[in-house]
């Protein structure tokens, strides 16, 4: 078997054709939902880029694998699954996004500095690169994508900069794309030289020089995350009017979360508030989308005409989406399903999955699910000693859920590098916030702030935080405790296998040791 | 300034003549404690050798640094003081036990296997061996105990076993101590050549040749830990009369909690809750307890006499109790203060510790105060995103704690490689609990089991198990939200230092990035 892992960055659940979304197409992917199985409750465990992808590279949450923002390097201490593969003799190609940063520290204190393979692997949080690019910045030396635009003519120290994310205006001066302003304009690249083109490409030649030889695939597109910027024909492939309505109350200002009232302060919160941001930015989003799904087309018309997707597992899902204004504010992290909840779409080929082909699955998924799903469709080991996520195949074989499948999906967040934690006056360790999604709750336990809750039932769209409403104590002191429990179960003790502590216990006579004997 | 961090191995917090025991005699840390700072309320953050040494090691809870379990190795990406001094251009020398189990699974991952400097120093848990004993197996080739136990005529293949813990009875066989009914025997060993005697010569051979040079020294004693062979003349030295009275109801039978019901099955708590049992190890336990005394009399004198004192700051503790027939437990583990509070006093020799000399302070400290007690005496910094632990100087300095300190002391459980796991029918990752223990109450979190509860005010024995009595529901209420605020503050962001992270806020426009430009 072979795995193709495609990721889409700041994807939005509501944002697909079947999903429900109204005017956008995305064919391609709708297709792949109809061959496999969409899971309708799939959420990430953090609504921020690193600590979400470190969570779905190592099967474990953010608090256990402890990458908890962009740019915390990931501990040299954690297994990866392109570790845990290369361990079974095989490897985990990139071609995109990881925003793995190496954990330069901890690999000085360990002397795996320099070269090695070993100590490339781990720099590379396992990954062996294609093209590393992590996209909204111009590319670096891990990524051939620079040279590339170079070579199709775009001219410049930073064709990047230049082309990739600038448009020409009706006076003819170049824009950036930095200026959500200028999104409605048209990138100064071609299409087939766009981001997501370039990706695609380099994702169907590596699968083309594998030929028959197996292989695992990470496809990590960086779009349609910021700079909003899309090439012709997409960045006028949808009105304004075209776009989801916008989801906020007057109320919500009226009666603010401490922490969220923080972040509405903050640049992209403000601009988001504003209605011509969103007129112009929510278009050219959806446009990018349109074109991920168009080289998504390409990908797996290659799949089967190949022969290759009879053999591949095909994981289609985003890192977290976008608030695109909602709720008045920009950008992400916070918790609503806007950005928790996530595209999520698998496709096993094999017969045994022909019994699920084309359901809409209610029951939770997470990010921490995708390494479990990864090593049981290769017959791999688990590593349960460390992995915090289940693997998906029961629910894609069988048409029952196992009776014990989890009851919520859980996420946090750490702002301590928020320009919010200056405005609210705390310390680099008091910005963490933990939540509970559960079919009814949505719960949030702030460190030294008030709760908030939103009742799913009666308030589906979260307008009315509950969180400091005396009316539910009873509630949120039993979402508390539930937190509380699941905070106990992280699996800290990752030196021993559960076989080794099995064979262990009462051994300790089998160890020479006879104490309590009278 | 140096450093004298003595450990003793089981040793109950009220089995000293300072801390109140009316017959046992511990001139010497009496004497300790008089020329320095005894805490009262001192709390170990795991009932059982090998958790608690490594929160004494690394400053970090046992949920954090993961070896929640004696054998259960720690994990190499943790950090330990010996490696925290290296990286300061000092050691940390070792004469004794540490419980340290490398982490050979994570070394040989990381191709850290083999003798370098650095393997050999993460395999030891940061230390320097001067002699490495851990107690109740015989000496290895770590100690050269073994040796000198021959070279002073002790015959045989296992000189320890047949000479060390065992005695002769009255017709004149040889019977181990392994069997608790032979302790009231003397060990086969002369005083002088004991255990005890061993490692304390070693401390002073080490002092010795250090001179003047500037020394961490962990000087670590494997007694009055199990088993308890005492010596002539300490295996007589007191009587049962002389012992404290056991601690223990038939109501707590009655009323038992389900894992503490299981642990009462188990072959140490039958045997001590037969009152021969009791009679006959108490005394040798404090036997050994007035030995150990004896030798830390010889080493405190040289201290004096060499001048050494004025520059060494000492600390004396232990890593948890030993219940010997209390609340109908053998051993150690569960959360009563038999086990969970500890002796603990330090000596600042220094002026600025003049104000303090002779206090007890009812502060709650706990063993994780060791790794930053001790840099901030040195003046070497404080990793703070790794260390959960806080500094005693402000203790020791002066007489006001500041105002932030702590109100609760935490610690946790892992049973999996018990037998109660195995009675109760749990798998190896359901075998967890979690304590807090305040002024008024202790309190237990058990996964997938009821809570425990204690009112220490009513009940200070803890007789009286509140934690299934309906009029407590809200006390534990908010203490299971104290104890998850305390599990969510953990640190596990261990690859970022809080100046980077402080640094960091919000400079994403100094690194290039200008997301939320309108």
């Amino acid at each position: 078997m072979n795995v193709l892992f495609i990721m889409a960055d700041q994807l939005r659940w509501d944002h697909l054709g079947c999903s429900g979304h109204p005017y956008l197409q995305t064919p391609h992917i709708d297709a792949l939902a109809a061959r496999g199985v969409r899971f309708a409750n799939a959420f990430v465990n953090s609504g921020v880029c690193g600590p979400s992808r470190m969570s779905h590279y190592t099967g474990r949450y953010p608090i256990s694998h402890g990458a908890t923002w962009n740019r915390v390097p990931l501990s040299v201490g954690e297994v990866t699954l392109g570790e845990m593969l290369k361990g079974s003799g095989r490897s985990l190609a990139l071609a995109g996004k990881t925003h793995v940063m190496a954990d330069r520290e901890g690999l000085a204190r360990l002397q795996l500095e320099g070269g090695s393979e070993l100590a490339t692997l781990l720099q590379r949080g396992g990954f062996e690169e294609i093209d590393r690019y992590d996209g909204h910045h111009p590319p670096g030396s891990e990524s051939g994508y620079a040279a590339y635009l170079r070579a199709q003519g775009y001219a410049g120290d930073d064709p990047w900069s230049e082309h990739v994310i600038s448009g020409v205006d009706a006076q003819g001066q170049v824009q950036s794309g930095w200026h959500m302003r200028n999104v409605h304009l048209p990138a100064r690249v071609a299409e087939s030289h766009s981001e997501t083109a370039f990706m695609t490409d380099q994702a169907l030649q590596y699968m083309q020089r594998m030929g028959s030889q197996p292989w695992v695939l990470h496809l990590s597109y960086v779009k349609p995350h910021w700079p909003y910027m899309a090439p012709a024909p997409y960045h006028a492939m949808y009105s304004a009017a075209q776009c989801l309505p916008v989801q906020r109350t007057l109320q919500e200002l009226d009666t603010a979360h401490p922490v969220l009232a923080a972040y509405r302060q903050q640049e992209e919160c403000r601009s988001f508030q504003r209605d011509e941001c969103i007129r112009t930015v929510r278009p050219a989003y959806q446009g990018l989308i349109s074109q991920l799904d168009h080289h998504l087309g390409r990908l797996f018309e290659y799949l089967e005409k190949s022969g290759l997707a009879k053999d591949t597992l095909v994981i289609f899902t985003a890192d977290h989406g976008d608030f695109l204004g909602d709720h008045w504010l920009g950008e992400k992290e916070l918790f609503y399903d806007t950005v928790q909840k996530v595209p999520f779409i698998v496709v096993d080929p094999r017969p045994e999955a022909h019994a699920t082909r084309g359901q809409v699955r209610d029951e939770f998924v997470e990010a921490v699910d995708v390494v479990p799903t990864v090593l049981e469709t290769l017959g791999l080991p688990l590593p349960q000693h460390r992995l915090e996520g289940r693997s998906l195949l029961p629910l894609l074989h069988r048409a029952e859920a196992p009776s014990n499948w989890r009851s919520f999906a859980y996420s946090e967040l750490d702002y301590s590098y928020r320009e919010a934690r200056l405005r609210l006056g705390k310390d680099v360790q008091q910005c963490r916030a933990f939540s509970l999604r559960s079919a009814q709750w949505r719960y949030v336990y702030w460190l030294d702030e008030p709760e908030q809750l939103f009742d799913l039932n009666a308030d589906p769209d979260c307008f009315q935080d509950l969180g400091r409403d005396t009316s539910t104590a009873g509630v949120r002191a039993e979402l508390r405790h539930q937190l509380l429990d699941f905070l106990a179960r992280r699996k800290h003790r990752t030196t021993v296998s559960e076989a080794a502590v099995a064979q262990g216990t009462a051994a300790h006579k089998r160890a020479g040791v006879f104490f309590g004997q009278w």
